[in-house]
């Protein structure tokens, strides 16, 4: 199976990228094609010691920035390697695609070229929230800030679907992420979404408040757009703080430091655990194809293990559970 | 200035909230009222060894538990401790009302009892998001899951208002909840209000994402109460779930544990920014009274830091600004 990498695409590309690619073929045999600007990813091949004929190289003559307005830049720029990438799993070329780019952008165009899931009427981003041990995937995080009930009755849909099949978590426990735990709590959308649940295929286990989203008590969390971009986000930023008073305490004694020398490896333990590089990836569902997407920042690593969650996705199957299901209902 | 304080509501009542008043008495010689079973309230304090006189001690024959429906409880116990309190605020006998007790049946209370402020359409609640040095007050919580543009312009005056007199901050920086930083991002609904409270007479700084929530780049943070809500439980659900792996990491090496020993200081100073205790009480904005609410599981220390936050809110006069600025507009 073939992965078309977008080569240009995050905030440390081309370098991370293709060192990151050249980490899946060496440590796990990835099949990956560099989609680009030939010379550049050519140069960026040379500087890191890796022959030319490493990889496939699929040319592409734009680039959009992580800055730009996706729809606007994907309609403009057709030569875009996000475009020229998603072309290939288009036309089978490629059986999933990957990148670090602009978010926006590669929705737009994973919109434009591969379209909908017939009964599907939104894709929506998922994302496997850190810290938890077998993942627990939150969709909506960005795709959808104005939803309706039968949006997010898909969503949960999908999500079950990909946690049964690339996560590997069997009968995924589904819950609705709320501001209370009985049925009458929350907005009205989201009291008629908990009525519809019920009834959607999938193993409905009620509402999850914020305080329990990373206690484990369900594997796929449904919520709008907003609220789960905001809730990513908040966990993100709370433990970002959290480890940086860590540093400025461990460092605010002398006699603190060699206690912090010695507690090091636990702490770095617990901080790769709460990296979002350790996942990599995160699905866009709801698209006629496999569409990864890297955190912007990714490094080498986090890019190695984008690779590996779109491998994943792919060879398992959860592009045609999707698909029986949505057919189903639609 | 006479606070009225619910001695049942909270999961440690009467005992922790009763030790709590005495703290305040005390500390902060504070004058404090307490409001609940009379025979109780006084066992309690024999027990605690102060004198039945330490108080003015207001009977309340009925109690409302912290599981009951809200609305119903507090229409059909008239003589629960809570609606007792409140109706001492609503006659000028109390300057104030503080309780650890059923969040939902506070709001309904104080809408019965106090009513709203004229050209205020939903009260909302405030909480101070832990971590933040003066202070950052993020509203609406969990008082409404639907709202309407009008209503977050109107929370956006409340905290500024409540910011600026309660809190202390001059001129406080109002920023919109966001999944994006430009003007174009988010709901439709969340796109309306930016357009309005660049011109709501406070001072608007533009939207705020998740991840920044906690990085004092705003003093008031407003939003929705189901996006709010969710957000200041995912901050304490992260903090809670660092600080457990924290603890099971440093003791998961006998030799870990010396260190653990030097840094616990560190640690517990660390972990006391961001307990909400430590700032205690949050406030219901919008309604005719000053009316403040402590965290269910309040210690002796949180009700004494909520007493404190009470009483610097009844005497800053913020109440009368809420009124003149919501009088401007309606």
């Amino acid at each position: 199976l073939l992965i078309a990498l977008d080569a240009m695409g995050g905030d440390h590309a081309p370098r991370e990228v293709i060192a990151g690619a050249l980490l899946a073929r060496s440590e796990l045999k990835l099949d990956v094609a560099l989609v680009g600007d030939k010379s550049v990813i050519e140069a960026e091949l040379a500087r890191q010691e890796a022959p030319a004929s490493s990889f496939e190289i699929i040319h592409a003559s734009e680039n959009i920035g992580m800055d730009e307005h996706p729809a606007q830049a994907v309609r403009a720029k057709r030569d875009a390697s996000i475009n020229v990438a998603m072309g290939l799993v288009k036309r089978g070329v490629a059986g999933a695609f990957c990148s670090a780019g602009n978010t926006g952008a590669i929705m737009a165009s994973a919109l434009m070229n591969l379209g909908r899931i017939q009964g599907i009427e939104r894709p929506a981003l998922g994302t496997v929230a850190p810290f938890s041990e077998r993942g627990i995937l939150v969709l909506d995080v960005g795709a959808n800030a104005d939803v309706k009930p039968n949006y997010l009755v898909q969503f949960a849909q999908m999500g079950s679907a990909y946690a049964e099949r690339a996560m590997g978590i069997p009968n995924p426990r589904v819950a609705l992420l709320n501001i209370g735990g009985e049925e009458t709590k929350g907005s009205e959308l989201i009291q008629e979404v908990y009525g519809r649940l019920g009834k959607a295929g999938v193993n409905f286990v009620g509402n999850i408040e914020g305080g329990d989203v990373h206690r484990g008590k369900a594997d796929v969390i449904v919520t709008d757009g907003f609220t789960g971009n905001v809730a990513i986000k908040v966990t993100e930023g709370v433990a970002d703080f959290i480890f940086r008073e860590l540093r400025t305490a461990l460092t605010s004694k002398p006699h603190y430091k060699l206690a912090a020398l010695v507690l090091r490896p636990a702490l770095l333990k617990m901080r790769d655990r709460m990296d979002p590089g350790t996942y990599g990836g995160v699905p866009l569902l709801g698209v006629n194809g496999v569409v990864m997407i890297a955190h912007g920042n990714s490094d080498a690593r986090a890019i190695r293990n984008a690779l590996r969650t779109t491998h994943e996705a792919a060879v398992s199957g959860m592009l045609d559970t999707i698909r029986t299901t949505a057919a189903h209902k639609s």
